[in-house]
Formats: C-alpha cells, sequence, structure tokens
C-alpha cells in the first residue's frame, strides 16, 4: 500500500516554514501533496497561481512531491488523491488547540483519516505567512524568510 | 526502505490512551517498537516485567508491533533499532510543551530522527498513568481505562 | 432565594457541546436561561430565529430551561433577569484565557455577578459552532453534532 | 434537594485565594465542605490539626461551611456526604489542564459528580501555598497572603 | 549611552493597564517614547489624535515620556528615534506566543533591537481595549478602567 | 542612578540559553550579578563551586557582570546589592505561568523590584539544564549547549 499524504494550507504565501515541514515528511511517506486551500470566504495576498508557481519550482527535483490547489473540505481533497495522512506543523499551544479541532472535523468526515503532527523547527517557529505578508506589504524584503524569490510587487 | 518507529515511554502502567497511539500508527509505519524505558531515577509502581507481559499479551496478534524494554538514551536505543521515528501522543499543552524540548534532545543526539506526533483521541485525552496508580492504590477497579486485566495486589 | 443562571451565546448555531453544559447545569440551579446574544458588529450565519426555535424544541420537556435573546451587554441582561450566576464550557486553555476578562467586564458591571465554569466533556470539547457552519456551507451533514435537525439550506 | 459542596485541597496552608473561592460558592450551595485531603505519598509542611483548626475559626460564623479532613478517593468522601459538586479555583492554563484529568477521573468514580470551577480573583492568582510555605521556611511574615494568623514556628 | 525605550500600541484605547507598563518602565529608560501605531489595514474605534491627546495629558508631567504616532514597522520607527528597546505589557499565555513573532521579526528588521516584556499587574490583567471599546459601545462607563476622563461621544 | 540587575538562578548548569539572556541584558543595565541560588531543599548535580568557576571564566572579560551565590530569598539578596531588577528568560507558555508567581512574591518582599523577561532566542528555547543534566548522566558530550568545556566526571 502506498502511503499518500496531504500538506493542506493556504500557503500565502509558502515559508521556510513550510519548506521544513515538507522536507521532513519526505521520508515517511511515498508521496506528498503540498494541497492550496481556495477559501471563497477569505481573500488572498499573493494570487494562488503566483504561490503554486513558486511552490512547484521549490521542489522541481522531488518526483515524489506534486502541488494542487483544491476547494472544499481538506477531507474530500483528500479522499479523491487517496491521501489517508494530513500533515500539519505545530509552532507553538496555540496552533495546537486550533489544530485539535480541524483535526476531530477531518475525521469525522472520513474516519480512516490520520493526521500527523511535526513540531517546527525552532528557529522557524515565530515565522508565519502573516509576518511576510506585513514585511512586503511595508516594502521590507522577506526573502530571507522564503525558499524562493518574492518577485512579486507591493500593493 | 523499512519505515521502523519507537514508541517510548514509561508505561506504568501502559493504558488505552497509549493503545490508542499504537493502533493508528500501524498504518504508517512498517514496524512498530514499544520501548519501555528504564528511568535508574525514578521507582516504578508496576513491576517492568508485568507491565511489559501485558502489553505482549495486547499484540499478540500484531506481528508488526514488538515490545522491548530499554535504558539510557531513547534516541541510542533507537539507533540500535534503526528506528528513524520516534511516535509520541500530545493530550494538551502542557504535553506538547515537554515534548519539545525531548525531541530537540533527541534530534541533537542522533540527526536523522524525527519525532511524529499523533493528538490523543479527546475522549481518552484525560486519562495518564498517574490516574491510574491512584485507582489502583486506594483500591478502586481501573480495567476501564486498559486494555488487558490489571491482576497485580495494591499495595 | 431562587437560583437562576443565564447560559449566553451566540448558538450560531446551538450544538450538542452546548446541550451538554446546560444538562450538567440543572441540577445545580432552579432556573436556566439560554442567552441568544444579538451583536450588532457580528453577522450571523443561522437565522436568530431559526435557532431560538430549535432550542426551544430540544428543551420543551425541561419546565426550568427558557430561551431567549438579548441585545446589549450580557450583564445587563442578566441583572434584568435576576440571573446572578452565567454559567460558561471550558474547552482548551484558549477559551480559558479568553473567559478570564470576560467573566471580570462582567463582575465589573454588576459586582454581585459570579461566573460559572464547566470543563465540556471530552468527546465534545474540538467541536465549535464555526466548524458547523463550515460543514453545513460545503453541503457536509452536520447532524451528527446537533440535538436536532440542521433542516436549513445551503447558502 | 439540598445542593452540598466540597472543596477539596491540602490547604499547606489555606490562604486567601481559597477563602475567595469558598465565599463566592457560599450564595451557590446550600452547604459547603472544605476537605482536606491526607495524602499518604505526601509529606506536609503545616500539619494538617493547626490548619484544620484555623481554617475552622475563619468560618465560625457561617453555619453552612463545615471543615473536615478525609482519606482516599475525593469522589468517595464527597459520595459519603451526598455532595454532587466538587469546587475547584482555576489560576491559569496549567491548573486548567491539571484540573481536567482529575474532574474525569471524579466523574468516572462516581458518575454524578459535578465539578464547577470559579476563575480565581486576579489579584491573588500569583499566590499559592508553595510561595507561602517557601516565605515562612525563609522566616518572612506571610499573614498578608492569609486569612488568619500564622503563629507557627519557622522549621 | 542614552537608553531610549519604544512602547509601541493601537492604544485603542490606552487603559490603566498601559499606564502601568510605561510607569514601570520609567526607572529602567532615560527615555520612554509612547508610539500610536497607525494601521491603515484596521480601522480604529476612538480617533487617534483623541486618544494622543489624552496620553500626553496622564504624562505632562514626566519629561521622559514622550507620545508620537508613527505609520508602517513599528522597528523602523525605532530605529528613526534611536530606540534600541521595545517594551510590551504581557497579560497571559495567548499575549506571550503572539508577541514572540512580533518580537523575533522586529529582531530581524533592525538586529540591534531588544524586546524586554514586564508582566501586567495581577488586577489588571483581565483587562483590555476591547473590552473597554464594548464598554463604550453600549453607554457604560467605562472611566474606571482609564487614566483619563473618556469624554467622547457614543457612536 | 546605576542600574543594577540580578539575574538569579540555580544553573546547574549554566548553558548558552543562559548565556543569551545575559548577553542580551547588558546594553540594558549598568551591572549584571549572575546570582546562583542555594537551595537546601534541592540537591544539585553539578557542584555549585565547579559551576561557579565556570560562569566567572565565561564572564572573565566582561568587567559589568559579576557571579556570586546566595542563600534565602532571592528579594532579599537582590536588596542587599541594591540591585532592583530581576531578569529572567522565558521559553514557552509554562515557563510565562511559573514565572508570574514568582515576581508577585518577590514584589511583595520588595515593593520597589522589577522583575524583566526576555524571551530566550529560538534555537535555544528547547534547551533545558534537566536535558543537559541527563546527556550527562549517560554520558553523552553535551558541550554543545555550553559556552565552556564541562570536564566533569559521569556520575
Amino acid at each position: 500500500m502506498e502511503r499518500i499524504a496531504l500538506f493542506p494550507g493556504s500557503f500565502d504565501p509558502f515559508t521556510k516554514g513550510h519548506l521544513d515541514i515538507v522536507m521532513r515528511s519526505i521520508s515517511l511517506f511515498d508521496k506528498v501533496i503540498i494541497g492550496i486551500g481556495k477559501n471563497s470566504n477569505k481573500s488572498r495576498y499573493f494570487p494562488l497561481e503566483f504561490i503554486e508557481t513558486k511552490i512547484k519550482g521549490v521542489f522541481k527535483d522531488f518526483p515524489q512531491v506534486s502541488v494542487e490547489s483544491y476547494e472544499g473540505f481538506t477531507a474530500d481533497f483528500a479522499k479523491r488523491r487517496d491521501a489517508k495522512f494530513i500533515i500539519r506543523g505545530l509552532r507553538n499551544t496555540t496552533d495546537f488547540e486550533y489544530e485539535c479541532g480541524i483535526a476531530q472535523a477531518n475525521k469525522f468526515l472520513w474516519n480512516e483519516m490520520e493526521t500527523i503532527f511535526l513540531i517546527t523547527s525552532p528557529e522557524l517557529a515565530a515565522l508565519s505567512s502573516s509576518i511576510i505578508r506585513d514585511l512586503h506589504r511595508y516594502g521590507a524584503k522577506a526573502d530571507h524568510f522564503l525558499p524562493y524569490e518574492l518577485d512579486y510587487p507591493t500593493k
């Protein structure tokens, strides 16, 4: 049986913290799908297509990693891809309590689903996509926190 | 490459909470080793041999699960068994912060080591080995929380 | 002296987690008022009247439980109903710290007011109204988490 | 039906933080029993009889408050006294997660038991019996934190 | 070398909790700048000019305390004022984890920057600007929580 | 007025995490006293004199940093040294809630005392003296985590 995992997120943008979680998951799974969730309720800062292209570039030499976007429930998308495992990174206790609820809802939607947590590497734990967006918004260079060049105009 | 995981603990005693974590790990790994740590600094309530026999009984129909005791560092034992993954259950934020330190120390001792966390099923999250010991100490029946009969005399 | 308690919330929607708190409060108080707060700053997903009817149905055989909606401060509404006790459920540490501030503000507004906390039963602790709204929004059946049939059209 | 509550603890010593919880519970219950638990595993700093006398003095004008010591499970003592409610004070998130486990174990031992939480008044939240013991041990006057005179010789 | 500290915030409004932090910082620094951040993404409840005037009134007898508003990054404003220290108050663990991320981002933007934390005095810890806004919005008198008269019309 | 700070701890042993806090405090204070607390209730793993010598070696080129041991209350020792500031590092929320109680007790003992917190640098946050003791106990080299050579025989 192939072990397929989904790493879902809005990745607005994808950071070195996310990269850390994917790289550490590779030895555990046969395939890792990075799923960019489209949430109709929340508007993005960086366009989905821009980020999808960037992430694909980061993993171009890793055939076991694929990148896709999806709408609707994470559990439904995982089921369509036969991905029984969801990977999530935990940075702190606020993340932990938030993820408890999500993991239980996903298990309710698809009982075979299992959520696997990795603790974010400590030097990356304070990093968040929202801080990167703030840096970009005010014109500061955020490339240090990203595994690609953020060649996107400041709004 | 075979994916071997170590589930370490003092298991004083092994509870349905621990069983939950092992059963959910089975689909993720080729082998799961339940490692009962001997800590020379801390005395046990239930003898190690008694618990080891009980756990072996629980998993007698699961050839991919083995039970062993070990001394010294968890990371060293994992290395000797070629187990690159450590499995830990998280019940709450107190667990989370404690495990952060342990995971980083293990990674320092053996850099290839990865700690994988599962969130304990909610109906078992309040359960702890120390509560079972209290129940047993005062003569209350604790079998409801255990995957085997606790036929051990009250001290 | 009659002991009257108010269980306030937006109940958008009322879940089995809320039911658990009310049922466990019944033996402690002579009357329990379920107060649906109208917050002019926040728009609801399910109409207040729809939810109010559903909750009334759930408690139709419990004469000591009543259901009302209110505007303005919870402490003011409690005072008008002579309800000296506020009941709140705690699911996790995030809830706990949020509730600390609210309880102190209520006590400031009416010094005789006392907030009483129950810890949500563990199998319901991961459940939240916001998860139910997500399930409903994407057309998934959420009735398993609710003490009534959610016969409301998906938006 | 009379509503009887048990406020259990080791009270080593009983502080103004404990007094705060008892005084705020009085309007909620018909009787409040302060139960000083004897834990054979843990030695006390202040003798149980000394503390019991002090607490009785504090509540001598409150006929609805009684003080007793007990051995064994809190739930068993509560059952013998027909006290269906346990009262606990919460100071912070560490308390909260500890109490979750205890409350569930008590409910397992006696299913009708309900644990009621009050949040400790903020100006008393940092206060703990262990800090009082440290103050006393080094000869500092701790009476400011206590609802009685601590006329006990420094060890 | 003069030690200059920046105490940044939206101060919507400035409360006795903020006053507590500033007063306790005065002995530690030669100058304290209270910086009211203008965040173009978030609209204020009380106008910035109204609050700036009120804060200036509070500190009119403290020549070492100044009040300014700023746009953009806190770290950039601090650098322009040669303020190597940022002061922040911590009320609870939710604050703590939020501040960890902000402090690291500020250090990234200006490496010499150091964030200094004080724990909010316990009797003020439950107080927040958002509770004051709610009190004001519904016409309740919030002056008890403020170091000045809040003579601003209810919206 | 000279600003003198005390950095108290048991330093069993002193780690790079402690060094980080001292180095970041130097620009804030005129003098920093590293105070090694002797706690008669708790036995040490590394002898106090051994550690004191090691810490003195680390700071031999920093005349503003001194190292002393003390008995009794931290607040009393601080008062004798005219150190109005206590410095503490915060690694996580467990540390935070523990320190809240200690800071309030110190302020009770000496009202002019102020405790200043720094958040431990993230790459050092998982490090603790107790992990170093475990590494040493089992013969693993822990020098990577220490700012000096740990030439002390394994017990």
